[in-house]
């Protein structure tokens, strides 16, 4: 309805639909790891990001991604299940958000920052140097290539790009976090090589983005909105520059502004 | 930066800390519900609420929100864990998201709506009767009693307002979800009635976010953002009008629309 006038009219909608990701591996039943509300596309790479980001594989443990064949799925089920086998156990334990309380790790940000390190997280690498309008021109060219944004209205993006602001891979999603599992599912899955690109992300950057990019070895972070106290920590740490509130005639930065010049 | 100029700055940060909330009841030992990225503050609103949401229990089953006095816990970690203490068993088992693939339960659209009315989720009551004016006041009442949004410009806010748009409760945080979580505690918790109002979320509209307003007995949800497929599929079933793309001069609605004149 615009001003007093009711109008009805078709709309297109993102889709929404639950993914329930599995990992498995010789010798072991399939485990559930998660069931995250996506939209539906990319499932595989989304299922292939979601188990690096959390430090339970390498890629080249990843002997293929596929969707679920389990006979109790009903029909409109089967392309809501994702199965990742490994060659090998997992890296580390499955994570346990939920059930008996046998420890205490993971409550505070010191914790979290701990568990990157404990994922596998390591500093990402010194370089590369970016003038500052660099960052500033990312937003407009990831809306650009955002396929479906200007149909729906609803989905958040994430992009990879080179130090000369050219776009690698766009990838969408309903929820912020999925579309950087995406995003680096996508790169893993197609052997780029994500560890001297950019990523920018249409949201705010809360520690999960930038703990997703460590994982991946992203060294600089962009974000349309505000980062959060605990993501600053986190880039500080482990070496991200990281900007936030970024358009074309601003952009804040918050953490390894050494890499970025007038 | 701006322009071609570096300026150093201080700056406010949203904070974000992790919070885990535990449920208790007697002749059990308390159970890790979940581990939230959450603004601290309105922690024990915070529990309440993502109990309640879960349909676990009822307000008046609820004893009592503490801080853990886990003496595992370090000093830092104190103030992030929280124990929902339950006078009777929860009303379901609690959910399950991770582990042995046991079922194929809630891996599409129908389940996930399916899962609402097993959380004790009824259609909302009919009526309240509203202008459309009052849905497009709402986005700048919202933001005109945030408190923090001002300074940090990451926070989320959820707000309940009367039909006549006059402000009940308005709760923030760096994450939607959690920003509704608090406001549907604080409602509980300061036995504020819910179901004659009107939800407002800073964000998008998501099936979770509608899920909740549903258990709350929430009839009006609008959103500034768009919403997703599934979010209009849940106001369709129980009968909440969902509005979305919210502003001063325009509005969107998706479900409900008898409630709503011209």
């Amino acid at each position: 309805m615009s001003g007093t006038q009711r109008c009805p009219r078709e709309d297109r909608l993102a889709t929404e639909e639950p993914l329930e990701i599995r990992l498995s591996w010789p010798g072991a039943p399939p485990q559930r790891l998660a069931v995250t509300m996506r939209t539906p596309g990319q499932d595989f790479e989304l299922g292939a990001g979601f188990v690096l980001g959390e430090g339970l594989a390498d890629i080249d443990a990843v002997r293929g991604v596929s969707y679920c064949t389990d006979r109790a799925l009903r029909p409109d089920q089967t392309y809501n299940v994702v199965t990742v086998a490994l060659d090998r156990p997992p890296l580390r334990g499955l994570p346990r958000r939920q059930g008996a309380v046998s420890s205490a790790c993971g409550v505070c940000g010191k914790d979290s920052l701990d568990s990157v390190t404990e994922f596998g997280g390591m500093p990402v690498p010194e370089g590369p140097e970016l003038p500052v309008e660099t960052l500033r021109a990312l937003p407009d060219l990831l809306r650009a290539h955002q396929q479906l944004f200007e149909r729906t209205g609803g989905l958040h993006a994430a992009g990879l790009f080179t130090v000369a602001a050219e776009p690698l891979l766009v990838r969408e999603d309903v929820g912020r976090h999925n579309a950087v599992d995406k995003l680096v599912g996508a790169c893993a899955l197609q052997r780029v090589d994500a560890r001297g690109g950019l990523l920018c992300t249409s949201g705010r950057a809360g520690f999960e983005i930038v703990q997703k990019a460590v994982l991946a070895g992203i060294p600089v972070v962009v974000a349309v909105g505000a980062p959060s106290s605990l993501a600053v920590a986190c880039a500080q740490r482990f070496g991200v520059t990281l900007a936030g509130f970024t358009r074309a005639d601003r952009c804040v930065i918050y953490a390894g502004e050494a890499r970025v010049g007038v």
